[in-house]
């Protein structure tokens, strides 16, 4: 259980806004790219559902979050009683691990990929078996060979966190024809609304095969809600209905839910997210390369970044800056840094202070 | 399992604002007595400190929790380490099952009590048994006896809700003597704030001991913010860090944090929610005696009457002139109806539709 607790300490330290270490002076504006938040802040139409519902935040929250429902139903063409709502999409990783996992029945997750799959799963007694990936991407067909009776579960992220790579729906596809139809998958697409690759994965088909999928979004990343802690699922019926029985009635609260009606609305702020996203990943892409620096092309809004030994000294240069980044050794990728992709003015800042550094090496 | 939805059902759906079957008119001022919220809304200083704070929700919150706990630390006297937040009390109740219940293992409960508990334990395969109330009171000596070696867990609520009755200190003391030191014994706090019984245990005096007790609390009731879900359990270190183990990290979201750390500090708000909820008190008690219906005397923000077989009618009633309440049919209590204590408008008009019924009937 104390790896389980490292990893969680792991998890929450390396997280801005609480940065261990500061070495730029208090009060100066910090730059932060390392938990792959909306650098545009949240939509201005949230804000404002928000504000007109302040005087209400006394009364609870609607516990089955009827109204978001309908208006994720209609975005998603698909009925209302096929998507879970959860206190971010870490609540649906919990509630899965809690609805479908024995002692010791075995999960099967990526290697590496996001941390909180393993935490949840072996909080739940499962033992989890990880499958390496291949050239950054999940390898699909080496996690089928790994199915057996014992696996219950397997978390696929969508991207992948914290390489940015997608698998494509023929993949996947062929990858379901091999499955076993007692393993529930759990495909998380978090980053999911950054993609922009063809091939990607329609969810919706998935939904309605006789098949154990479900899928996870979040309003965390591309939304510009990740303070309020607002997630969904879509499934079958019968798997959310399960999933419903252990979830705590009023896990969403209600100014979450508030926001995330407005910004699902709000078409201008998802516009520029998409656009802001685009042109600082070119960006990124053609500074890195003329800094000679590899890097692993990504389908989200961060960046996978090989750096060599050197990566400590470049995250404290960072750091001296005001820049923070994520490091990678908890993910097994100790020369590598992953950097979310932010506005222009950030990520000029980022490349400016890679230059001097490589200038003084 | 199929009792455990429904369970889940009546307890969603028996909350406002989100009644069936409405027939006040829509857009009219709707006197909701039935969720024990706060009448008086949330503070003014924690509406200023959301408000303050909006323009960050992009950004995940302090997983920790560490500013809120250092205020709490200090108000109650006690180390920062010794608090755990939740997602409302509920999501502690829930770490509680799934930390110390193995399946078959037993929980005992109160009969009636609040209905999330035996949600919590049943979810995590625990076997719940009840004990009846005595008097409207919690029978500590009669739940002493049920103990066994297959007992984990003992949920007490105090004050009891439906009930608002309290156990005393030196009740629990002594049923504390007769417990084995491997039941872990869960009091909930929830409307603790509200009381003014002079002989209601001081909470202090238990986390301290080598016993394994945890007082949960919430900002959901006195503090008026529902809404958020935010609540909170002290206990012995080793307890907590228990706990800590299988909670998702970003559980309790930035506004809620931001909230009860200005809401902790807004003694205004406090100070004209005791006096309001003593003043309604007193006033219901006079007229609910003088229209010959009895009550049980509560140490809570709600109070429990019997109206005898024509309970449905007189909820109809109520409803017609847009004031809700609580059924108690679900728990058990057919003939009573569970009011909150409101504003003193809302009580008079609450007992004005009762005066109006007795005349009639």
């Amino acid at each position: 259980m104390s790896d389980l607790k490292d990893m969680v300490a792991d998890y929450i330290l390396n997280l801005p806004p609480y940065p261990k270490g500061r070495e730029w002076r208090a009060g100066e504006h910090l730059i932060r790219l390392s938990a792959n938040e909306n650098p545009l802040g949240p939509s201005p139409k949230a804000l404002a559902a928000i504000t007109k519902a302040l005087k209400t935040i006394h009364r609870y929250p609607d516990g089955a979050g009827g109204v978001l429902k309908e208006k994720l139903a209609r975005r998603l063409e698909f009925p209302p009683d096929h998507i879970i709502l959860g206190n971010g999409s870490n609540e649906i990783f919990e509630l899965a691990a809690r609805t479908f996992l024995q002692r010791e029945e075995e999960v099967l997750l990526p290697d590496p990929t996001f941390a909180y799959y393993r935490i949840a799963a072996q909080a739940q007694g499962g033992r989890c078996v990880s499958v390496p990936l291949r050239d950054f991407k999940i390898d699909l067909s080496e996690i089928a060979k790994k199915v057996n009776s014992k696996t219950k579960l397997i978390f696929l992220s969508n991207p992948n966190n914290p390489t940015g790579t997608i698998f494509t729906r023929s993949e996947f596809d062929d990858f379901l024809t091999h499955l076993p139809s007692h393993v529930v998958v759990l495909v998380d697409e978090a980053y999911g609304e950054y993609v922009t690759a063809l091939d990607y994965p329609l969810s919706q088909e998935y939904w309605q095969r006789e098949r154990w999928i479900i899928t996870t979004k979040t309003f965390s990343k591309f939304y510009g809600l990740a303070g309020l802690r607002i997630g969904y699922g879509v499934a079958r019926k019968e798997l959310i209905e399960h999933l419903e029985k252990v979830r705590q009635p009023f896990s969403v609260n209600l100014l979450a839910q508030m926001a995330a009606e407005a910004a699902l609305e709000d078409e201008e702020h998802r516009e520029k997210t998409a656009r802001i996203n685009e042109v600082g990943k070119r960006y990124l892409y053609e500074e890195l390369t003329s800094l000679g620096l590899s890097f692993v092309p990504s389908e989200a809004n961060f960046i996978l970044v090989h750096f060599g030994p050197h990566v400590s000294q470049v995250m404290e240069g960072l750091m001296r800056k005001g820049i923070v980044v994520r490091g990678m050794a908890g993910y097994g990728l100790k020369e590598y840094i992953r950097v979310t992709i932010g506005l222009p003015e950030d990520n000029t800042s980022f490349i400016e202070a890679l230059k001097r550094w490589k200038k003084g090496s």
